[in-house]
């Protein structure tokens, strides 16, 4: 199923440079310009006893689980669709609107729809959820999954699934030059905002790996 | 180039369940078990005001990075072995090996040889750099990258990278039953060993992000 761009020999002169050199591009901070002290210097001011909450999830949320199946099965749970109705908290009902395209519940939020589109890459194994709420034709919720061998990743038979998503200028209340699909929904006063929950999204994303890992597990030792 | 596994309908009976109703699996965190108060005291439980760098950095590294440059550009930039001469810290002059293979030089250790294998997958945009000090049998250090489309998920153009690696136990000295070819380098004194910096991979990562970041976008603004 693995079928990469890999076999060699790669050409040093078919990197792009555009003429330029690296080493006339300005800031860069490599072993010929940088001796091991100021190395350790860099290094101490990016490697902290402890990081806020904002430093770990303000633009990017990233969660990451050791899963106890296999690779593969993981990979075919999460390409489809309604996988999304065992594992997350509360996405429910979808159907098929064509295209690609699902319509769905969110039940977190009062009358809150859910359009989402699930794009599989059976090579890399990479699944992208990418969704919104209200409205389907802008998907700027977009869910990044990657699935790892466990083997040569952690030496243990299994999977390692790699969970990121992005801060997109919607989630941002703040943020007023919006269209209004979603300045509309945004105003609601009857529900809470996706973007509200930001602060939360590790935390519901924990949930949620959680309940994959469970689901996947569970269903691998029992059946 | 993007062909995912996409157009449906999928299929709702096409879930691999085993036999086994999601209702079924205990220990699932879900709404329909779930209400609101109890999804407010599990989130408080995970969101934190901060997080020990054990807790962020102990079994995953992740780093990720907006990239003022056409995320194909930056696609193709990683997925020539190459690139690592220029946005790396110090991995220098690889040779072809064969069979997909390079070696190089990783100049922060004294007298250190690294192998690595670049595996690019152009349709979900990922590419694996997979490596390893000293031999080229068993590449366990493994650095997952994927490139967005800023577009879509920030509403700007450009890229974002997403960059992980996860903590495999041949990084830990602690771990004694490694292969001898791991253990016979791992004891050398004359040098470091590259799991004594696990705890600063971030903080490495983050210098070799900006690196890859200013030459990108240095190159495609003045070329």
């Amino acid at each position: 199923m693995t079928t990469p761009n890999t076999m060699g020999p790669a050409s040093r002169a078919a990197l792009a440079t555009n003429g330029i050199a690296a080493t006339g591009i300005p800031g860069l901070f490599t072993s010929e310009d940088q001796g091991l002290d100021q190395l350790k210097t860099k290094l101490r001011e990016y490697t902290k006893p402890s990081y806020s909450g904002e430093e770990v999830f303000g633009q990017f949320c990233h969660t990451a689980e050791f899963i106890g199946c296999p690779v593969d099965m993981a990979f075919e749970y999460a390409a489809n669709v309604y996988c999304l109705e065992e594992f997350t908290f509360s996405l429910r009902n979808f159907n098929y609107m064509g295209g690609g395209l699902y319509k769905g519940i969110e039940a977190l939020a009062k009358e809150t729809v859910i359009y989402m589109r699930v794009d599989a890459y059976p090579d890399s194994r990479v699944v992208d959820h990418l969704c919104a709420w209200d409205q389907g034709e802008e998907l700027w919720m977009r869910y990044h999954f990657r699935f790892l061998d466990a083997m040569p990743t952690l030496r243990r038979p299994g999977t390692v699934v790699l969970w990121s998503n992005c801060k997109h200028p919607y989630y941002d209340r703040s943020v007023t030059d919006v269209p209004s699909y979603i300045a509309q929904p945004r105003d609601r006063t009857d529900r809470l905002w996706v973007g509200d929950i930001w602060p939360n999204f590790y935390a519901i994303h924990k949930i949620e790996a959680d309940n994959l890992k469970k689901i996947l597990e569970y269903r691998f030792a029992n059946a």
